[in-house]
C-alpha cells in the first residue's frame, strides 16, 4: 500500500489524462474548471485505498474513484446554485463565472459523466457500482432536501439532524470506499463492513466539520470561523445547546438564531458562550469521538491484517486531526 | 402488437403504480407531479412497440420505457428554468409552483431515478442500457448548450442547427426505440436499424414542429403560433429563408429578428411572407418528407415482417400527421 499523499497523487495525474474539454466549450470548460480547483481529493483517495486493502492494484480503481470525485464536484455546483455562494475553494462558483443556465446545465453533464467512467468494467461490477451510486446519489439528493427543509422548522431534532449529515454527507464517503471494495472483488460482507468504516467517519467528520465551524483556528480552519452562526444553522451545537439549556438560555439563542447581523462579532461570542456553558460543545465533542470509535470498531471485525487496519486507523486519525 | 393507445394505456397504468412521492416530499412531490402533468408519451411507447417488433412480451419493456420518460420529464424541469418558462402543457411549471432550488434537485433526482429503472434487468442488459442511455443523456445536454449557445450567434449553419435538433430532440425518440430492442435481445444489427428509424423520425418531427410554429392550425397546434418568431428563434425556417433571400429581403428579416414587440401581429405576418415567398417553407415541407423517407427506407432493411413494418410506418405516417 501507499500513502495518502502518493494516492493523492496517482488520481491527480489520472485526472489530468482525462480528456474532458470538448465541444460544445460552454458545457465542458465548467466542468474542467471545477474539477481543477483542487481540494483534498479525499473521496477518491479513499476508493483507491480501499481497493488496495482488498489487495488489487489502485490503478484498477482510478475510473470509479473519478466517478466519485466527479459527482461531488456535481453536488458542488448545484448546491453553490442554490446556496448562491460566489466562492468554492476561494475561487469563483460556476454560477458566478459563468451564469444560471451554464451551472444547471454543466452539472447534469458531470452527473452523467460519472456514470460514464463505470463503463470501463465487466458487466457485473459495472451493475454493482452503478446501483451503489445511484442509491448513494439518491440519498445526496434526500439529504441536501433535508438541509434546505430543515431551514424552515424550528421543531428539527437530533435524529433527524444525524439522518440528514448521514445523507448529504456520510453515504458518500462510505460509498467511495465500497466502490474500492467491489472493483477488488472482495466479499459482500467486507464490502459492508467498508461502508460503514466509511459512513461512520463521515458522520464523525461532518460533526467535527461543525465543532470547527465555531471553534476552528482561524489559520487552519479553510471557511470564515463563526460562518454556521452568522447564518443561523441548526447544527448538533446548536441543537445540543437547545435540548441542554434552561428556558430562558434557549430562548436567548434562538433570539440570536433570528438575526441577521451586518456585524457579527458580538453574536458570535454569545453564541459560542452559550455552546460552552450548555455543555453542548462537549456532547459534540463526545459524539465525535462516539463515530470515530464505532469506525475503528467496524475495522477490528474486517478480514485484513493488522498493517492493513493499521493505515485505515492512521488516515481516519490524521482526518480527525488528532490521535484519539 | 398492439395500437398506440393501448401500449399509451399499458405506459399510463405502470406509471401510475410507481411509488413516486416519498420522503422528503418536497423532493419527491414535483417530480410526481411533473409525470402527472401528461403529453402523449410518445417516447416511452415507442419502447414498448419496439420491444414487441421485435418479439419480445411489452411489459418487459416498462422499467426501460419508464426510465426514458423520467429522463425527458427531467429535461423538461432543467430546460423550463433555462428558459424561464411559466408553463408546462398548460399547468404551472415546477420551478413556478415550487422554487428554482426545487426545480434544480428534484430534475437531479430524476436523472438518477431514470437509471435506477435500468436495475430491474440482468448485469449485461443492464450495462447497455445505462451505457445507451449515458451516451445519449449526455448528447441532449450537449444539443440544449448549443441551442443557447445559438441565441447569440448570427453565423449558424444548417448543418449545425440540424446537429443541434438531432442532439437535443432526436437521439431520445431513438434510443427509445433501441432500448425496446435491447430488452428484446435482437441483434445489434436490428438495433441500430431501429435507432436510425428514430433518428430519422425524430428530426422530421423536429423540422415539423418548427413548421408548425409558424404554419400550424392554431386550433389543433397545442402552442401558440408564431411562438418562435416572437422569440427570434432561428429555426431551419429562418435559416433557410436567410439562404434563399437576396441581400435586401435577408436584411429585412434579420431586422425583424432583432425585435422585440409588444404586439407581434404585424411582425408574424411580415415574416411569414418572407419564409413563403424565399421557398424556406416548401424546403422546410421537403426536408420534413427526406427525413421521413429515410426511416421508412431504414425500415426496409429490417428483418421484421410486413405487419411490423406497417405497424412501425403507421405510427411515423401519424406522427406526421399525413399520409406521405
Amino acid at each position: 500500500m501507499h500513502d495518502i499523499s502518493q494516492y493523492q497523487d496517482f488520481f491527480i495525474s489520472y485526472l489530468k489524462r482525462q480528456n474532458i474539454s470538448k465541444e460544445p466549450k460552454n458545457l465542458y470548460e465548467p466542468i474542467e474548471y471545477i474539477l481543477g480547483l483542487g481540494g483534498k481529493r479525499m473521496r477518491p483517495v479513499l476508493t483507491l485505498m480501499a481497493a488496495e486493502v482488498f489487495d488489487a492494484d489502485y490503478e484498477i480503481a482510478l475510473p470509479a474513484a473519478m466517478a466519485v470525485e466527479v459527482f461531488h464536484n456535481f453536488s458542488l455546483v448545484h448546491d453553490d446554485i442554490m446556496d448562491d455562494a460566489p466562492l468554492r475553494r476561494g475561487q469563483v462558483t460556476v454560477h458566478e463565472k459563468w451564469n444560471l443556465n451554464t451551472g444547471i446545465l454543466s452539472g447534469d453533464a458531470m452527473l452523467i459523466l460519472a456514470y460514464q467512467y463505470f463503463e470501463q468494467y465487466e458487466p457485473t461490477i459495472f451493475r454493482d457500482l452503478a446501483k451503489l451510486f445511484s442509491k448513494t446519489a439518491l440519498e445526496v439528493c434526500e439529504g441536501q432536501q433535508w438541509d434546505v427543509d430543515f431551514e424552515n422548522r424550528s421543531d428539527v431534532t437530533i435524529p433527524e439532524y444525524l439522518k440528514m449529515i448521514e445523507y448529504k454527507t456520510a453515504v458518500l464517503v462510505a460509498a467511495a470506499m465500497k466502490m474500492g471494495a467491489i472493483v477488488a472483488k472482495t466479499s459482500e460482507k467486507e464490502a459492508n463492513l467498508i461502508y460503514d468504516f466509511g459512513l461512520n467517519l463521515g458522520l464523525a467528520f461532518q460533526l467535527q466539520d461543525d465543532y470547527l465551524d465555531a471553534f476552528g483556528d482561524p489559520e487552519t480552519f479553510g471557511k470564515q470561523v463563526g460562518g454556521d452562526i452568522i447564518e443561523n444553522k441548526k447544527t448538533y451545537l446548536y441543537l445540543k445547546a437547545l435540548e441542554f439549556s434552561v428556558p430562558e438560555k434557549a430562548s436567548e439563542l434562538q433570539k440570536l438564531f433570528s438575526q441577521q447581523l451586518e456585524d457579527n462579532t458580538d453574536k458570535i461570542e454569545k453564541v459560542k458562550l452559550i455552546f460552552n456553558e450548555s455543555g453542548a460543545s462537549e456532547a459534540t465533542q463526545k459524539a465525535i469521538k462516539m463515530y470515530t470509535f464505532k469506525a475503528f470498531e467496524t475495522l477490528e471485525k474486517m478480514n485484513i491484517n493488522a498493517e492493513k487496519k493499521n493505515i485505515l486507523k492512521t488516515f481516519g486519525e490524521n482526518l480527525m486531526g488528532r490521535k484519539v
